[in-house]
């Protein structure tokens, strides 16, 4: 059975989603972030970079979301999360969530998780950063009326975690972002996403 | 034909190297990124994230290096510089190489690239970030002899992207990287690696 390592409303949310969306035969084991659980010698022995997601599968473990949603879907055909993982397709809808891990996730980890907290200075260009990326994926990235067009991907789940952190800022205005606003409300509303969201005490924002 | 676009010694240089590695046909377009090239409206027109690298296929632009380098490895058997791309190993090198580019290349571009750059408290605090990273890069992620074990792989070019920052700001010490630092000596007396970094125009470090 799969067995993923996650953390609460953490980027591991996009791999949960993946899951559940697949139909998988999985469990979770709650990592805490904010209590430092990612850097104990038990996690540190599934994941060296002690980082979340992590999946344990049949034949080892695989980390990082763009990898283990690729995984996911190529092992759950039926559900069709993504096209072939030979196709061109799939090569495109990693590309977009390749972008979300490298620059999205840094540049909106920078801005809402630096501890000590960002100075007002580095804040506000810290949130300049952010909300010229949230326009690339608004504008560019996002094809709609799902991430990659008329289909349902791995790649919403993954595009929700981080509008779900930008509506908790307040940084997602409807009128900036009107694609990314909507998106989330639908896929927040979709039954395993709810399900996803229980799992893991958070709720849709 | 294959067209990359790429700026000499940024982080292209890991899909620049998979390219020759793989006997590709192929043609490169610089972007000086100092000179703010990449957010040029032609090139933005390519990549809308403006950021290199970007391949350009007859398919489509493809985006990120983690994606690039499997796509080339995929389109190019022969070079054998992965695994099949529906085996488990080929999705564990790519665990590697989304890591080093989520995890590895923000750290490392905070340290060295931020402007202005950091003051001293903060260097130190990103340096360590750096190190740390470097340390589960040495003694946990990478195989060797090359980065996935016996067989040169795309991820070998990628992570020399980053020990070749890491050895030009003094980081790379020896005694304790000294998988990495004999991995980026022999990686760059391989004829297509040399060939590479001269037509980027740039030398060994």
């Amino acid at each position: 059975m799969l067995k993923l390592y996650y953390s609460p409303g953490a980027c591991a949310l996009a791999s949960h989603i993946a899951l559940e969306e697949a139909g998988a035969d999985y469990e979770l084991v709650k990592i805490n972030l904010g209590a430092g659980e990612q850097r104990t010698p038990e996690f540190l022995a599934i994941n060296p970079a002690g980082s979340t997601p992590a999946l344990v599968t049949d034949e080892g473990v695989l980390t990082e979301n763009v990898v283990i949603m690729g995984y996911i879907a190529e092992t759950h055909r039926d559900a069709r999360l993504a096209d072939d993982v030979s196709s061109f397709s799939f090569s495109k809808m990693q590309s977009m969530n390749a972008w979300l891990g490298s620059s999205l996730h840094p540049a909106m980890g920078k801005l809402l998780f630096s501890r000590p907290a960002l100075e007002a200075e580095a804040r506000d260009a810290a949130a300049k950063v952010v909300l010229d990326k949230l326009d690339v994926l608004e504008n560019h990235l996002f094809v709609g009326p799902w991430a990659r067009g008329e289909n349902f991907t791995v790649a919403d789940g993954y595009v929700s975690v981080f509008t779900r952190w930008a509506r908790q800022a307040g940084l997602l205005d409807p009128a900036r972002y009107a694609n990314l606003a909507d998106h989330l409300d639908r896929i927040q509303s979709r039954p395993a996403v709810r399900k996803v969201l229980s799992a893991e005490g958070i709720e849709p924002v």
